[in-house]
């Protein structure tokens, strides 16, 4: 049987298919969106998609995606290098910065360490995280990965590293979190927050 | 304060999160899985974009997207014009398509009534459906609208149109679908399925 939709429009519907969490059917519904488009919109997304990589780099000390290299962070001479905060993706240190609380530098590892996807201590910026320590020899290193399973395994498995070197190892807090509902908390979170309390100043 | 992430993958992330359903935390993801293709699987996307509406025209019988025209179900001799079944989308066309259980034709409305978002009578292809139903008699049309607020009123209007034209005009059946739990049905499902119950043959 011939099929239905034209060539064109499959090729596109299996492109947006790839992507993480986007099965057939909204892989669809955005093709039938974009159809919808001028024709000029549709080509300026695809500018943006093929121009995606150019101009953009690694830093070469803190090892975030950037136009510059030191990035804007590395290089200005106002953040206080001596803290280190370790974070997983460029996004995890754009939530961070929007905080406004922190005037240390970060280090991004790009990743965190998943065996079962074949994502092991050479695929991620730890090596460079190591060599930098050495290096510049900060007063603390903050450990910001995700408290999920890969997240929390990196953090061990860091920890263990950079104890070794003699330096001072923290993590963000665990606990509720802000505007929380104690009653709706899971286990692991109220077990934290409990196991973690604090004196009351 | 300078932006974070750097332009190129800012303009990225906005394109992404115009799509239906995509806000920015999704589009980020998009994104940041993107970075880690190789630039020809980049640019392979961007090309299948940018020709997503090259060699894609209506049908102008059936208004279906095609790339031929007439489209090959309605240059297929074998296909039975004297049934047309009515359906919103082209996609819908392919969902019925792929009962293997229609030998008739169709006829895209490329869209459902929807005052709300201005998608008067005008915007869809009711005008051709006349004129075509006008022109070559058929003996029956099937209303394949969804079964949501848009699709029941685009049918309800639809049928005072037709039945002015002394036609033959049936809907899909409403019930419960194969495979669905009773108990799980919504209200409104079943008091269809009650109203619409049929003699055991």
């Amino acid at each position: 049987m011939q099929p239905i939709l034209p060539q064109t429009i499959r090729n596109l519907i299996e492109e947006f298919s790839q992507l993480p969490g986007i099965g057939t059917k909204t892989a669809e519904r955005f093709v039938f969106y974009l159809l919808k488009k001028q024709p000029a919109d549709l080509q300026r997304f695809a500018n943006n998609l093929s121009r995606l990589k150019e101009n953009v780099k690694l830093c070469s000390i803190c090892q975030t995606l950037a136009e510059q290299d030191p990035c804007y962070i590395c290089s200005n001479p106002e953040r206080d290098k001596s803290i280190i905060c370790v974070v997983a993706e460029p996004t995890d240190l754009a939530a961070i910065e929007k905080t406004d609380d922190y005037q240390g530098v970060y280090h991004v590892l790009n990743g965190v360490l998943n065996p079962i996807e074949n994502i092991t201590p050479d695929k991620l910026k730890i090596d460079e995280l190591i060599q930098r320590i050495k290096k510049d020899k900060p007063q603390e290193v903050i450990l910001a990965l995700n408290p999920d399973i890969e997240g929390e395994s990196t953090s061990l498995y860091l920890n263990k590293l950079l104890k070794a070197l003699d330096i001072k190892v923290t993590r963000l807090a665990k606990g509720l979190p802000m505007g929380s509902d104690l009653e709706y908390a899971d286990q692991a979170t109220l077990s934290s927050a409990l196991f973690n309390r604090k004196d009351i100043d």
